[in-house]
């Protein structure tokens, strides 16, 4: 199966999935027009697209009045539209929007309060528009700091979308060779390593610095998503990234957290993923959920790493740390705090788990269920061979919870994960509708194998970055 | 005078213009707050920086209650606050915000009415956080289509922020050499080229592809801003780029037109400035004004050279064609046509112009006026001295017009350019209020230009990026 060879996501997917359709005239206008306005760089989720028209808490209602549970988005992270991010965002849009050439208190008023959850000595922050931009940063004050080239992350990381981001994300990469300064490592599965998931993947990072030097290159950093989420989510044991950080610190290299998926509680048990882990990281990025939507993301490190950068190079960002943006973040954060969202997740997060673990218990397509807070990933694989990843299967599913008004994704190295991420403000009620559906779908799908028709003419596309 | 040959902006320039301020406490707390946050990424302008606390059309207030008008920010173009994009985000936050993974009809009806602007044959539009991340997918672009990596660019182009757009951006650099794949060509202006500055331009291109050759590599594109922004602003006369794009494309490179600072009819006589040139680029970028302050930006080329890029790589930007950025960027596009925001940049950009030189005439220290639009340029020289940049005069004088409230800022290789960019619903009135304090401060200090003591403790920094 072509599939399990070839995991890279296809940002034609659409064009490729609907083929057969597109002569005969079944893609819709929608469609037709975004692929006509995005071309390429468009790739919409499920054979079957969504045209979206509102959205609010943690429902999203498509054109045609169905209303759906959305258990993926991980931006609209205080709920889809809520109030309160809203209003501070317009209250400063009609007060003040400028760059930061000029002193904004509120700029600052944000800055501090994000810097009271962050690890220690991460006292500067570089606010910028994306978690790419961030990612881009990190990766060269930590070239600059280590003197080195070379980056190490995981085999099918995804980071970002910038020229040197794309680089050291596999997941992106379709038709070229990775970069000769940049390294794999197995994702820290217990697949990969057995019970001793800590060592052996310090071990293949020492490895990796090995194949580095072998090269002629110096390591960099270690650069990894502390949920590895696009690598089909892993979480535990906790501190199981002690000791390949403490490799690539013997190694001259720096350890970047990238967290701009598990960021800002999501993981449940501490703010910051990497927390859970028990690192103080050199490099910390965010993103995504920081704004609930509004287009904001940073890179926060010590200020000597910055200064070292700013020796070289000048840093500007006209739209990064706008005053906008820094209330969307602040009224963001406050309502995290607030509300409780990161023991949401925590206890959401562990009942979901806990439910779903039922549920694999007694279906043979189920393998295994990880991860911590809302960050969940099941793997599917053939009936009674849990080795064996089923990403056609995975598809199934995801688009029998789409038919069902369940939004999901999938991720992993076979596009055989399904991925559970929902905003942090999701209820119990919400939580067991998807625990319902999610269970009379495997129940059906185990008694009426084979009646589906696996086309085998789509792939698993475009599950890998959002 | 070191500022005369290190022309370089300095992003710790704040720390090294107030170094002699720290020790004796007089930066003030709400500075000291901003670089304990920003660190060596905080560039402010003015040794005494501002605080700003609100803004409205052409006018900022500071928080000692300071009234500036702003004739330098060129963000927000329909005028700081304007209630129609307020309208748009606020409506928009509340009805829908998500990714381009699905269909939103929004996003589309942005698209296509951008898409009517646009030059012939830029089908595809990639929607960015920002202008930086649009050139950088462009260079991918470019390097893909051409097979070649070589970039020429201006002796003081500023690009953007990403590690590869930072390689072309010379502005930016401080302590490093431009990559071996980076050639530079200087501004077109009369000074490098005398009267054929299209003949001269497109030699100097030609110089620089040759260049590349005997170093073995191949030009993949000549990027530059078509109104050469940070090498002073160069528009004269239209039409003087053909001749260079033809040498680029005889190469097999592509033209990259960088309209992040000139598009979205600040140029006064067509709409991107490109146009202006009777151009049509291969790939043309676009941001600052574009959602007049909200963080968006985008990349429009020819399908089949995005098709190109995405053989190889995915390609998806998680805020990027968001539908709140995509009714932020439509509002702002409908007030520039409704207003006539494009004929306004023409009428006061030519009367700003004819009052200019009309100082110049008179004034020693003038050197010359150019620009199209509400895009100009004046160069300071030493009295009676044409040809001699005076980076301390261009401070002293944006200094005195800071002193009577209004906002201005310089560029050029020397920094000894004054940059006027005003929002684009400037008023005659507000035009005069500029022209009726340059001219009186002109007068002044050529009067009592003696008494003036340049400390020579600062830079002329800051003034490239934004």
């Amino acid at each position: 199966m072509s599939t399990e060879t070839d995991p890279a996501p296809r940002a034609r997917g659409i064009l490729d999935m609907n083929s057969f359709d597109l002569g005969s005239g079944e893609v819709s206008p929608a469609v037709r027009r975004r692929l006509a306005n995005l071309g390429s760089a468009s790739v919409l989720f499920y054979r079957n697209p969504i045209e979206m028209v509102s959205a609010e808490g943690a429902w999203m209602i498509a054109r045609d009045g169905q209303r759906y549970l959305d258990m993926y988005n991980n931006v609209p992270v205080v709920g889809h539209g809520h109030p309160e991010v809203i209003e501070a965002v317009t209250r400063q849009m009609r007060q003040l929007n400028t760059h930061t050439r000029y002193v904004v208190g509120v700029v600052d008023d944000y800055i501090e309060a994000l810097k009271a959850t962050l690890p220690a000595g991460l006292d500067n922050v570089v606010l910028t528009c994306s978690g790419s931009e961030a990612n881009d940063l990190a990766m060269r004050l930590a070239r600059r700091v280590s003197g080195g080239q070379g980056i190490i992350v995981t085999e099918n990381a995804y980071h970002g979308n910038t020229a040197i981001v794309t680089e050291v994300s596999p997941a992106a990469i379709r038709n070229t060779a990775l970069a000769e300064h940049v390294v794999t490592v197995p994702a820290p599965s217990r697949e990969n390593f057995g019970d001793d998931i800590a060592g052996g993947f310090a071990g293949a990072v020492e490895a990796a610095i090995r194949q580095l030097r072998r090269r002629g290159i110096a390591p960099a950093a270690l650069l990894v998503d502390t949920i590895f989420s696009s690598d089909g989510v892993h979480a535990d044991p906790a501190g199981f990234l002690v000791p390949a950080v403490a490799a690539m610190r013997k190694a001259g290299g720096l350890f970047i957290a990238d967290e701009v998926q598990p960021g800002f509680g999501r993981t449940g048990e501490a703010f910051w993923a990497v927390q859970r882990h028990g690192i103080e990281p050199d490099i910390l990025t965010m993103g995504k959920p920081m704004g609930n939507g509004f287009p904001m993301a940073a890179m926060a490190t010590h200020p000597e790493y910055l200064d070292a950068y700013c020796d070289d190079y000048g840093y500007f960002n006209t739209f990064g740390g706008n005053p906008v943006a820094a209330a969307a973040g602040h009224a963001t954060l406050r309502v995290i705090q607030r509300e409780g969202l990161m023991e949401n997740a925590r206890d959401i997060g562990a009942r979901l788990r806990a439910e779903l673990r039922a549920i694999a218990d007694r279906s043979p397509c189920l393998a295994a269920v990880r991860g911590t807070g809302l960050f969940i990933g099941i793997d599917v694989c053939e009936p009674d061979r849990p080795r064996t990843p089923a990403p056609e299967r995975t598809l199934r599913i995801l688009e029998a919870l789409q038919g069902r008004n369940i939004l999901t994704g999938s991720a992993g190295k076979f596009g055989a994960t399904i991925r559970v991420r929902p905003p942090l403000c999701i209820t119990r009620d919400q939580a067991d509708i998807f625990i319902d559906t999610f269970s009379a779908i495997m129940s059906e799908m185990e008694g009426g194998d084979a009646g589906y028709a696996a086309s085998g003419r789509y792939r698993p596309a475009g599950h890998e970055y959002v």
